[in-house]
Formats: C-alpha cells, structure tokens, sequence
C-alpha cells in the first residue's frame, strides 16, 4: 500500500532544502524560471507579496526625507570605467547592448545591425550614471543633500541562479544620497541600515544583525558597507539589505563637487544602499514548512480566506449569502497592519483541494462555513503558523471581532519562533577546534569569533565553506585573540555559511 | 529699457510651441535628457506625477479584475520572429544584447566579451515572451481568463526623441489577457479603452476621443487597434493610450492552446494595452501656460503651498506656527481625491523667487501668510488656473472648509477649459478644399471626414503633414462618399498633425 505523504510540500526541509525551496515557490505560485537564461517570472501571487513590500519600504523611505526618480537603464561603457574597484567588481557579469537594431540575415532570419559607438552595459547598479547626473545638479552646499531613491529592474549575468535569491535580471530599490560632509554621509548610511532592519524584523518578521561588511565582502567601490544578516532554515545566512558608505570615491570619479559655505570647493560624500526581490526568497525560507508557504499577516496579500461548505444549489445560495456578509464584516474589522484582505473562494473544487492550495500558498488564517456553521452562526477558523489539523469553532461575531489581535498574534508568533531559531543556531566560540566542530559535525548557524581578517586563515573558512557574514554592530568595539591565530586585536565577527 | 518678461516661460506658446514645452519641464523640474542617448532622468517632482498616475490607474485595473505580475527585460531574437507583423514593427528600433561580459582592451579600457549564442532584444513590447509564458500556463478553458498588467520599463531606439513624448527608454503599463472567446477579448479590449478614458478625463482632466486605429496605424500584430486621442494646446493630437484586440495571431504564434468545455483544442483569443510616461507630456501640452505647469489637483503631488511672509525672528516664528497649525488643518481636511498634500515652504529665498517657484511647477493653490494675515485671521489665496494677479484675502476657517471644494473647482475648470478648446478646434469637413484650408490656413485641430482609407489620398494627407487619428466609438457606423475621392462608404474619421 503507498504511504500517504505526510507534508503537502515533498520534498521536506530534512530531506532536501534547496528542492523544497524550489518546490513552495513553485507550489504557492510566486515564481517560475522563464524561457530567457536566468531570468524569472514573478507570477501574481509574488509580485502581490513584492508589491506589499514596495509599498512599506516605500513610505519607511519617505518618512526619512526621501523623494523617488527614474534614471536610465543603460550606462556608457566609459562611465562603469570611472572607479576602478566598481568595474572590477562588474565587468564579469553584465549584458552588453552593442546594436540598435535587427536586420534579415542572408542564411535566413534575423541578425543585430547598426553598432553603437560606444557599448551600453543594462545597469547592474546605478552609481555611476546617477553620479554623473549629481555632478551636474550640485553647485553649491545649498543643493545637498540629495536624497534619492530608485525603483528598478537591474541585470547582473549570474552563472548560477536561483529564484529570487540569485537572478540574472531582479527588481530592487537603489537609494542614491550625496551630502555636504562625511558625518552626514555616515549617519544617513546608519539610518538606511536601521530602516531595513525595522522593516525586516516589524513587517517581515525576520530577525536580523545588523553589521559591518569584513573587507573583502565590500560593496566595488565603497569605503564601508554595512548590512542586515538573516539566518535561514537551514542555517545558512541571507545578506538581506546593503548601505554603503562611499566616502568620496564615487563623488571624485563623477566630479559631484560644490562650493561650501566659506567659498572653497569640494567633494561631496554619497552614500548608496537597496534591497531586492531576494527579500521574497528570504521571507520564504525564513518562516515556510513542509506544507508550503507560511506568510506573516503585514505583507501577505490576502489575510483571510474563506470557504464556503455546501451540497445542494439552495445550500449554495443560502452558505455564500452568510460569507459575503463576513466577507464584508471582516474587512470593515480594525487591525493596526490596515484593512483586512478578504478572499471569498466561490470556485467550483473538491474541498480538500482548495484548503491545501490555500495552505501553499500561505493565506494566515482560513475560515470554512457549511450550513451547519450558520445555524450555529459560528465559523470554523484555522490559523496557517499552527498545524493543518489544529482548527475549531468559534462565533461568527467573536472571530470578527478579534481578526485583528489573530493577525498581529500570528505575525508576532512568526517572529519569535525565527528569533528563538536564529538564537538557538548562534553560539560565541573561542576555540578553532569549536569552530570547525560548529559547521562540520552540526547544522551550524551564526558562529561568534575573533577575527584577524588575516590572509592566512581565509583557506581554513573555505574549506568549511564559511564567509564573514559581518562585524556585528553591537559588538564592533569587542576585540580579543583571532580565533584562528591566536594574534591580539581580532574584531567580534560573525561566520556562517551563505547564500 | 529693458522690457521685462510677460511671462515666467520663454518662448511663450504663441511664439514657439515645441520649446515652449521643452522650457515647461524645465523650470517645473520634471525631467531632463540624461547623457545617454535617448534616455531620460525622470526628476523627483516628474516622477511624484508619474506615482500618482500610476496609483489611479492600477487601481482601476485591479477594480477591473487585473493581477499585476513581472515578466523579464530581455526577449530571445527568435521569439520576435514569430509572428510577421510584429518583427516588422520593432526590428529597426531596439536594442540588442550580443555579449555578457567586459574584458580588458589590449588597446586600453574595455571591450565586450562573451558572446551570446543568441542575441536578446531589450524588450520594446512584451507580447511574444508574455505569450510564451501563457501557453504553458494554459492547457483548459478553465484556465482562462488571464487577466494580468505589468508596470516596467521598454525600449525602443527612436532617433528624434524628445522628453516624455518620445523617448529610447520609457516607463510603461502592459495589460495582457487570454480569453477562450473572441467576443470576452473583444470586450476587455474596449473595457480597457474606456478605463484609460475615465482616467484620461477624470484624472488628467484632458478630454480624449475613443477610436478606432485605421489599418496602417495598427499595433503590428493587432487585429484592431483602439486609441484615445487628445488635442494638444497647438493643435497637434497625442495618441494618450492604446487597446488592442490580438485575435488568435499571438495565440498561434505562442501556440496559447487549451481544451474547450468541449473538448476541443482551440486557440486562446488576446488582448494588450498600454499607456505610458508619453501621459506626462501629455498633461504638460494640454493644460500648461506660459508661466509653467499647470497640474490638475487629482495628480498633483502637492496641492497647496503654504508660503511664510515674516521679516524679522520674532516675526518668523510666529508667522510658522500659524502656518503649521494651518497646514496640519489642510491636511486634515475632506476632499474628493483623497488626502489634502500641504508643502510648507520654510526655505530661506527671496519671496518672489519661492512664489514663482511654485508657480512653475504647477501647485494648484498657493497661500501666502504674514504678520498682517495672523491678525485678522485670513490668509492671501491664489489658485494656479487664475492669472498670478488674482489673489485674494479670504478668513483661515472658511478657507480650510472650502480647499476640498477649491481643488474639485480648479479639477473642473481645467477639464472644460481643455475641451472647450478641442472642440472649438474640431470640424466636420465634407469637401477637400475646406479640408486642405483648415489645416494649411489656421492652426488646424481635429478634422472630421469620410475616407474610405484609398491609398491614392495617403500623398495628400501626407503633404498636409495630417494623418488619421481614429474612427471615433460613436460614429462608427456613419459612412458617406470620401472627402477626397468621393467613393461611397467611407468611414467618418477623425485626422489631424499628430505626434
């Protein structure tokens, strides 16, 4: 006899993460691989959870003085040129417009014509074609700051790809800022590395640490990055969000100078930061089970669904009368993440399926109603952060009531449950052999070590497969021996494996 | 003596219309030519127009029954090839992606490298990618509808460009929907013509005529072609917004098949539509004057500017505090399009300069307050479709009361003004001379005559620089002998220069 499947989702996060990871994706319909290399389709379920994204991001970065502005897609060969660590850090992985239009092939078909002078790059950032567009708005300190950001596709020509976490072409936001001194620079750098922390933890529930980038993990260009660092199911972090802070570097190659206010020219400072669509891989992996995707209330599309039970046509009628007006109910309800979304599914399914198809795709609280629900006129509620089989009755009046405390319980369920994980696979180690032991012999996680950065010890990270993630902000003053050298002075670094 | 200007713009319209335009956008700083060729920056209170046009008309799609999704910037050359007309179109304007690289010159800089084994076309429309994604998606009837809009970037390499109108890259809207029946797309295709309608007269307040695309002006690929078409303050019409019936040629060049209730295989029926950041210049051209922009309240970013008149300290921080009090009651005041956006302008610049300013870019109600206003309790008013001179004194209550009945007036006024003269620029026109005279004479407008679309009329038509705009909606079925050849059974069509 077959064993039935324990999980709606196979294979399971034990058996094999990274297909489990691909299998929800494909399972709640967020995205596909398209018939274009390494590009994806994002289907409307994920641009809806991308959408809700933008959208907070969006007022978080307006409530800190930000304006928005479009700048073109394509950036002249010559200007990525400009900073030499920044096309260093590029130049490998970028499509290249060379021709402006198609002409018949004489063997059949169709073949690029009318080259370019110059070579186009699709931007795979945009520092420096809005540097050079800065130079040209900035004469005097009284233009600064600017604090602009961009809402934009970007292309980095990726060999290995994957959904949302690594794609060829991805949706992001870039803030660009340029400022008249350093301090200034550095502290809206902090400001956007808290603002992504904010909206990481309070809207995707997905703790983070916020750090310094170790030298070698450095934004092409930049003097510091900083980032926020999620740990996975797997126990592998996510760079979820970068700042950079490019001192005058960007500033001197584009020529963004200004008179201060004692009549002497300067550079100014910039800054530039931006998440990405991988946040959407990173929400997946961060709360999603063996049943599919999980989604925390304030950025899920939908937050209710509602069934209706019914056999007989005069049923039908009788069963959708009472769920329009809970439907209706239920989004007039008050919740403090906004209006509450409400899908009726009318479909024509088998009921287990709809159920399972709403569980996939991670609608946080599903209601069913069948005529016997409405002569008790109560609902039957199950919520997506407990077990499929945990659901009960309840009155219709005291589910509407309360939807809003549900939602606010689940998304903060989500949060501590991915808290007490990270905390549980985070351990401070002292010792090489701990170190080692950490990520051979476990799951690993976030280890907390003295570092040196010195050279020597990189091949001993590689061979366990181990990147600095970062210097821990809270801890970035604690220094004592290098873990692996012994020497005095090593910084407070977290290690793990990464996406 | 110097004669001072008559007007903030110069050349006025009178004296030059198309730098008229150019010197609009301009001082209201709503985009500029970017240093790559063809591409515009879309600059911060640009793009806040941009925002707010996007937000009306997404909800309308969603209010439709639209999903939005995101489909990839890059098309396989092959792809284009599939359907005849659509190649056509495109292959002399678009840029071609041959390489995936940059690699050091032996001549210095940098050379592209990594050659593709088939080039990819920045995508300057997105029906055949899109399409190839529908046809795996779709297998039964019960697949269908698929009711999908994308908000993304194109390109297409235009050689004369010009800011918004016409430009290499642009911001756009792409509706795609499949339908397992002629007469379902068929209809979307005119529901979203008469959403881009709605939004073009109750949003933009600019008046359009729906039509049908004669044949030569078609969407390479359509089977029909409707438009909204504007008249602009020269006279010349702007296509504003365009929804095409695709037929099954999409469909079989994608082969978008599926099982009828039937059971038999067929080929799905599509549709697309599309407006795009051309909408901006639109809006320019329609209500502007030579002071600057003129924004209908319903897109404008800000509605009302609240500028501080104080000369000394003690003055300044009294007159703010009223000045915020006032805002804060603004902004909580009802109106019709929502929320009332106050911009307190505390910046430290000469009076005039700030009035003029805004003036400039188009704020719809600008108050001025100074001590002398604080006592009685009145603040100086003036709207931006009233001549600077007609400002008046009005009390602080009553003005707050009437802003929502203030910005529905100025709404309104503009809508009319622009369609008192489109029509005072529209004639019906029955014989040839009188065609040729309306518009080698005067300024021209919209003509409306019979034609039966004979080539042999094409040179005169295009001696008259005059083309056809569309078959209006609503005399579609009114048919008479040909302006120019006589011939029976002409169609009424509505011509005029165009952009």
């Amino acid at each position: 006899m077959a064993k039935a499947p324990k999980s709606a989702i196979s294979p399971t996060r034990a058996e094999n993460y990274p297909e489990w990871y691909q299998q929800v994706i494909k399972a709640a319909e967020l995205a596909e691989v398209s018939p274009v290399r390494g590009c994806m389709v994002i289907k409307p379920w994920g641009y809806a959870v991308w959408e809700n994204m933008q959208r907070a991001l969006d007022g978080m970065f307006k409530a800190t003085g930000h304006v928005n502005a479009y700048f073109p897609l394509f950036i002249p060969m010559s200007y990525l040129e400009r900073e030499a660590e920044h096309v260093e850090g590029f130049a490998k992985e970028c499509a290249v417009v060379t021709h402006h239009r198609l002409e018949p092939d004489p063997d059949g078909g169709l073949r690029p014509a009318g080259e370019l002078e110059e070579p186009l790059i699709v931007r795979p950032t945009s520092e420096t074609i809005i540097g050079e567009t800065y130079a040209k708005w900035v004469q005097s300190y009284r233009d600064l700051p600017i604090l602009i950001n961009q809402w934009a596709n970007v292309v980095r020509w990726e060999l290995r790809t994957r959904l949302f976490l690594r794609t060829a072409e991805f949706l992001w936001q870039e803030g660009h800022t340029a400022h008249a001194t350093r301090e200034e620079a550095v502290e809206e750098t902090y400001r956007m590395l808290d603002v992504y922390a904010d909206f990481a933890e309070n809207w995707m529930a997905m703790p983070v640490v916020k750090g310094e980038k170790t030298a070698d993990e450095r934004f092409p260009g930049a003097v510091d990055t900083y980032a926020i660092e999620a740990l996975m199911q797997d126990c592998k972090a996510l760079q979820a969000g970068t700042s950079h802070f490019l001192g005058q570097n960007f500033a001197k190659a584009c020529k963004i100078q200004f008179l201060d206010e004692g009549g002497t020219q300067q550079f100014a400072w910039t800054t530039s930061w931006g998440v990405s669509t991988r946040l959407v891989g990173g929400l997946v992996m961060t709360h999603s089970d063996d049943d599919g995707l999980v989604l925390p209330p304030k950025l899920a599309p939908k937050h209710v669904v509602i069934l209706p039970i019914h056999r007989s046509d005069e049923e039908r009628a009788r069963v959708l009368d009472y769920c329009r007006t809970l439907r209706d109910a239920l989004q007039a309800a008050p919740w403090s993440g906004g209006t509450v979304e409400v899908e009726l599914d009318e479909r024509d399914l088998r009921g287990g399926e709809k159920v399972w198809q709403h569980i996939k795709r991670g609608v946080p609280v599903r209601v069913e109603v069948g005529p016997r629900d409405i002569a008790a006129d109560s609902v039957f509620v199950a919520r997506r952060d407990q077990s499929p089989k945990d659901k009960g009755s309840i009155a219709r009046s005291e589910f509407v009531a309360s939807i809003g405390d549900v939602l606010d319980d689940i998304q903060s369920t989500l949060f501590e449950r991915a808290r007490a994980f990270r905390d549980e696979h985070t351990r401070t180690i002292d010792d090489p052999a701990d170190f080692e032991a950490w990520f051979r012999d476990g799951p690993g996680g976030f280890a907390s070590a003295y570092w040196s950065e010195d050279p020597s010890t990189q091949e001993r990270l590689k061979a366990l497969k181990v990147t600095a993630r970062c210097i821990p902000i809270d801890t970035a003053d604690d220094t004592g021996p290098c873990v692996f050298t012994g020497a005095a002075g090593g910084r407070r670094v977290l290690f793990s494996k990464a996406y």
